[in-house]
């Protein structure tokens, strides 16, 4: 704690998700933090958000931040759920934590890449009707044109693990063909569970013969975060005390395997399961 | 009230399921006996509950039986969700109260339309797991051989309203072929959301030649609760005070959506939110 008004701090980030799809992004901040310490929480109780309402996801996300205000002590929270980051406005923070969410890193990045400003958006169904995507786009540039669709079958496919299994490209055939007729160059992955689908669908689209860009809100968020780290917004620590920390909400041992299948480096790191 | 220690009871039947697949039970009785009264309630905000761990599912069932319990004044409980039902032994429930799960009418049905004992399973991981058809068919034939195969991806293709794609017997080829192998003559449908693609399903084997019994547990479930009405062990109604009353947990307008779509005779009942 002495740390705290000095140029070092070793007290963790504390990454939230819905699921474990976030744990995508704490992957990527502890390679490139490594003396970074993290604690992430998912709340696999009452996982999926991205069906559920505003006022539901809301009342979660508050109990979630309480959990990280009220008994971790915690330098910067990383919001790494785009269905959370739709209300991350209606919640009170304190102003003094730096605080990230996916959804402007996100778009930031998306209207970077677009040379037709013709973007499209994959995400949950609270991710589209928030028009989050939309409204932070259209702040950077009124010009862009924002094609959305609601992909509710990804979030179970990577869940379940089923990201290999030949299904999966019928799916991705599901909800491409409204973004082939909005001729969109770029595509928003606005969900942190679809990178682990991500390189499926690049081959999907390369056997299709279709060069579209595909951006990774995920990735996007991870860049904001390096940064603010890189430009001391948030003080860096130079102690790595352990792996991150995990926390569940639901003791399910289907998780923990998941958990164990696609992040190896992680199976020393304690999964414990917290009542919110 | 007054009709409590008569002959007749108009006070409403409770039905519970952590989401709508619920409501195809809700329909078989409201059709079978048009005079009694209903109030459902689907745990919208936390579904779905397959994937949870038991004390999780336990944690939320107490909380819906206590809905019921304390707020309304119903004359029999029909827990209409086979996750639910696995964890219902560790409930408190009044003595008074018929209560009805779901397993134990599946595995009878089952038993009766099976010549082989080569009984088929598909259900949520947390009904697979939880065992409960395994226990209740070995008690009724313990000759009876049991495979079980847990289907994450129908609940969410039924609760976004895809029982007509395509992309539904490609779901059903994931889940197919170990039945196959263990030459199964008979398959429970064990869960509550499974009936809305019972015919689809139907269709897909008969294309395939294969003249596999499905046992719908939902209408198991539904002709015990019509015995115990008709043989007064739930005193009967004869007064219709009106449609269903529909509580569900999440505010979420796509929810009430697919309730008009898939239950027009409904349109007029009320739909509303409350917060367990």
């Amino acid at each position: 704690m002495n740390f705290r008004d000095n140029e070092l701090d070793p007290r963790p980030i504390g990454v939230f998700d819905s699921g474990i799809g976030g744990l995508t992004v704490l992957q990527e901040l502890e390679i490139a933090f490594p003396n970074e310490n993290f604690i992430y929480l998912g709340d696999t109780a009452r996982l999926p958000y991205g069906s559920k309402s505003p006022d539901t996801i809301q009342r979660y996300v508050k109990q979630n931040v309480n959990f990280f205000l009220g008994t971790q002590d915690i330098k910067a929270l990383v919001i790494a759920c785009n269905s959370a980051s739709t209300v991350l406005e209606h919640i009170d923070l304190p102003k003094t934590l730096p605080t990230f969410g996916v959804i402007l890193p996100g778009a930031n990045a998306a209207h970077q890449m677009s040379s037709t400003k013709n973007i499209g958006l994959w995400a949950t169904r609270a991710t589209v009707h928030g028009k989050s995507y939309e409204q932070a786009l259209k702040k950077i540039d009124d010009q862009v044109h924002l094609t959305s669709v609601a992909c509710p079958l990804l979030v179970p496919l990577v869940e379940e693990g089923l990201w290999d299994h030949d299904l999966t490209l019928r799916i991705f055939d599901l909800y491409l063909p409204s973004l082939k007729e909005a001729h969109v160059d770029t595509l928003i992955l606005g969900c942190t569970h679809y990178p682990l689908l991500k390189n499926r669908l690049l081959g999907h689209l390369e056997s299709k013969g279709w060069s579209l860009k595909v951006v990774d809100s995920a990735v996007a968020l991870t860049e904001d975060v390096k940064m603010a780290l890189s430009h001391k917004k948030i003080k860096p620590s130079d102690k790595k005390l352990g792996p991150p920390r995990l926390y569940l909400t639901d003791e399910a041992e289907h998780f923990k395997n998941v958990v164990r299948l696609a992040f190896p480096q992680w199976n020393k790191a304690s999964i414990q399961w917290v009542n919110i």
